[in-house]
């Protein structure tokens, strides 16, 4: 306190106790169940982004959004505060589009083949993506071993009048910062009653117009029921109409990893090696090109599916990749052998034959994290099989990569101790007995 | 009432108000969220068993259960109360054991096949089971197909006596008939709070102190995820601790139908086979042997399943199946070519070749029900490709029965207007798009 206030020794100085944040009051309402105002919001809001809110009080705060839950009016008054508490990037354009994944999907690239394919249709897409919290790489992460991300918000609007599109990582933006806040509550209490205001302040904060929200849905997901997404898909569509935001949702299939591969590096390979044709993955191509499709549609384009799928094919959109590459200050002629992955490795192979009948996410998570993704951007692993396909036993079913041999032995461990795939001829019909209470092991997803 | 009080013409009549039921206070102290004792449950169970309480006043009651919820001491409140207020089996038995199925997979004839191998082990297995609600049959329609199942308290007990096993009705023996007046109230409203005490109620009211509940657990069923079956077993086994029942817990697969067909004579013919060894359902087999394997082993039988295996391949269930048959007054010679099923039928085939992705059990239901079941036992469906088999386009994947013309049309028309089979090389990734805030339709299932 001395050297931030610059006093010296004999100085005389006045001490009174901090004011009480009226915002406490607010929070106080809120945990007894009334609904807030703008006023009260706003408040709290920047309370919480100038720092005078406490962990307590903060925690106070999420929790009672939690238990009382917030109506559609609170959402909106949330994400008008967050966005006018933040940095706004305002690019002189009409029509600005924008996609979010609300996550759970291990393997997700498909940001970085969506923003390129959009970016090359001649439309504006400034994405912002985060870093994992919970995941095994988040696009930010993953975009990060062909790029910086780094960005600005000046180096952001710059990539963006040049290229198209961008795919910077939000965390240095402070758009809407009030989330960086938030997120560091709710994670070690593995709640999330901010997640429609936090994604919706972000785009909005970018000025989007049209907005595309993927939402995985599957048993290990973060939503888990087809009926769950589209309660989830209302909301945001009717927030969506308040903000001046044109808003459709995709229901997307989320019982295994998208693609073949999960972690940074060996994500941003399959990414580049779809961009440039060197590889077919089905249900990576047929995800990105469904939501870029939509994207197009929703801004008055015909066949939109098609159209992105030939902006993919004739090499566009890799080209595309390439100027927003070099436009960020990476290297923009990378190669996917330039792409190094874990030195250490080891092949998982099957028990019995059969088909593969599930494959468990939540583990296939632990095991990437285990060795070393996020952090470690080689590590990851490389997926053999899917849902479906036949294998002998013996055979590889996915193959673990690590930087370190220890880090690779805490990995396989895991894979030894937990079932990451069921294969049989058919599904078992008992899937398990519950004996005594059960230990309640549940896996909680928190991205941004 | 003249007749009832049976009163003449020109007798003297005194009437007076009836007397305000004590139990609205209670239920409207649960209203304002407050917990109930045992004598308030217990007034208001006698109240509704003895037609005090109007369908407003059972409403309230319902609908309060459900918006503020029961703890376990409620619910063991309310077990003991709707036990008090009905009629028991009391059989002069030690070990008295029984099976539940939550409800929520379409052809399930689990119980028709594991009553006589539990039976057949020497165990004492009263089973009464339901009518069909919201269902294509219950097990008591299915059950009816075989025998007469509207036995009485005294004729249960004999058969049970005789053969150590017994497929009732539950309707037609007042164990716990709070239960089916609170169904109907339930129904209608969609929800189904005393779903725990009811089932644990009928099993006391039996004397069952070892029992299995099985919980389908699936996307299309009533229980959708793993995590939801946990905590709902862990509420089974905590409540079967109070009552001195031990229970387990079984979460199986319910993502599709079990076996091949769905409809009462259907799934009896199915259901005949299988006892008979003239079919292999591996489904089937593999989930009766799994439940009948738990409870022998709560008994202190080794190996239970593969015991349950061998009761059923010496044909040791078949003969105990005939016994029941016979005690509960059916023909126990039946052979499944005695048993017809709808005179009209039509077959759905696949517009397209690929692999069985997924089966809509819900939409199964409804085509099953417009085709008469359950009331006409003839009606209902035969599955001709399960998850995971190939169909080539032209090729049959069901076939619908019906024992009218116009029913059949009915039922074909639904088929086509909602599908009920996905078929493809691999999972699509887009599920659907959510343009416009979703009509949101909710399949209710309600079983008891």
């Amino acid at each position: 306190v001395r050297d931030k206030l610059q006093i010296a020794d004999g100085d005389i100085v006045e001490v009174e106790p901090a004011k009480f944040p009226e915002s406490l009051y607010h929070i106080r309402n809120k945990l007894r169940g009334k609904r807030l105002v703008y006023e009260e919001i706003f408040e709290i809001i920047q309370d919480a982004v100038r720092g005078n809110l406490s962990e307590v009080e903060l925690s106070a705060f999420v929790t009672a959004l939690h238990t009382q839950g917030i109506d559609l009016e609170e959402a909106y008054n949330l994400i008008v505060a967050m966005v006018n508490t933040g940095e706004q990037l305002k690019l002189e354009k009409e029509t600005i589009v924008d996609k979010h994944s609300i996550g759970g999907i291990p393997g997700d690239k498909t940001t970085l083949i969506l923003v390129p394919i959009i970016a090359a249709a001649g439309l504006t897409i400034p994405k912002t993506s985060s870093r994992a919290i919970t995941s095994a790489a988040g696009t930010a992460d993953k975009a990060e071993v062909l790029m910086p991300v780094d960005l600005d918000i000046e180096e952001m609007r710059r990539v963006v009048n040049e290229t198209g599109g961008c795919i910077a990582w939000g965390g240095a933006l402070h758009l809407a910062p009030a989330d960086d806040i938030f997120v560091k509550i709710e994670y070690p209490l593995s709640i999330d009653p901010l997640m429609l205001p936090s994604i919706l302040s972000k785009k909005k904060a970018v000025g989007a117009n049209y907005l595309v929200i993927d939402i995985p849905t599957g048993r290990g997901s973060k939503v888990k029921t087809i009926g769950d997404a589209e309660l989830l898909a209302k909301d945001f569509i009717e927030l969506g109409k308040r903000l001046k935001m044109k808003i459709e949702c995709a229901i997307t299939f989320a019982e295994q990893p998208l693609g073949n591969t999960i972690g940074p590096s060996l994500e941003a390979k399959e990414a580049l090696e779809i961009l440039m044709g060197e590889k077919y993955v089905p249900d990576v191509v047929d995800k990105v090109t469904h939501l870029a499709g939509m994207l197009l549609e929703m801004v008055g384009k015909n066949n939109g599916r098609n159209l992105a799928l030939q902006l993919l094919k004739t090499g566009k959109a890799l080209e595309k990749m390439r100027e927003i590459i070099y436009q960020q200050g990476g290297n923009s002629e990378i190669k996917p052998s330039d792409i190094a992955t874990g030195d250490y490795g080891i092949e998982i192979k099957s028990e019995k034959s059969g088909l593969v009948q599930w494959i468990n996410n939540n583990v296939l998570v632990e095991i990437a994290r285990a060795a070393g993704s996020p952090k470690d951007k080689e590590a990851g692993i490389v997926l053999h099989k899917k849902i479906g396909e036949r294998v002998k036993a013996g055979e590889i079913l996915f193959e673990i990569f690590a930087n370190k041999q220890n880090k690779l032995s805490r990995a396989a461990k895991i894979s030894e101790e937990s079932k990451a795939y069921g294969v049989g001829e058919r599904q078992e019909m008992l899937i398990h007995k519950v004996v005594e209470p059960p230990f309640h092991k549940k896996t909680f997803i928190l991205e941004r």
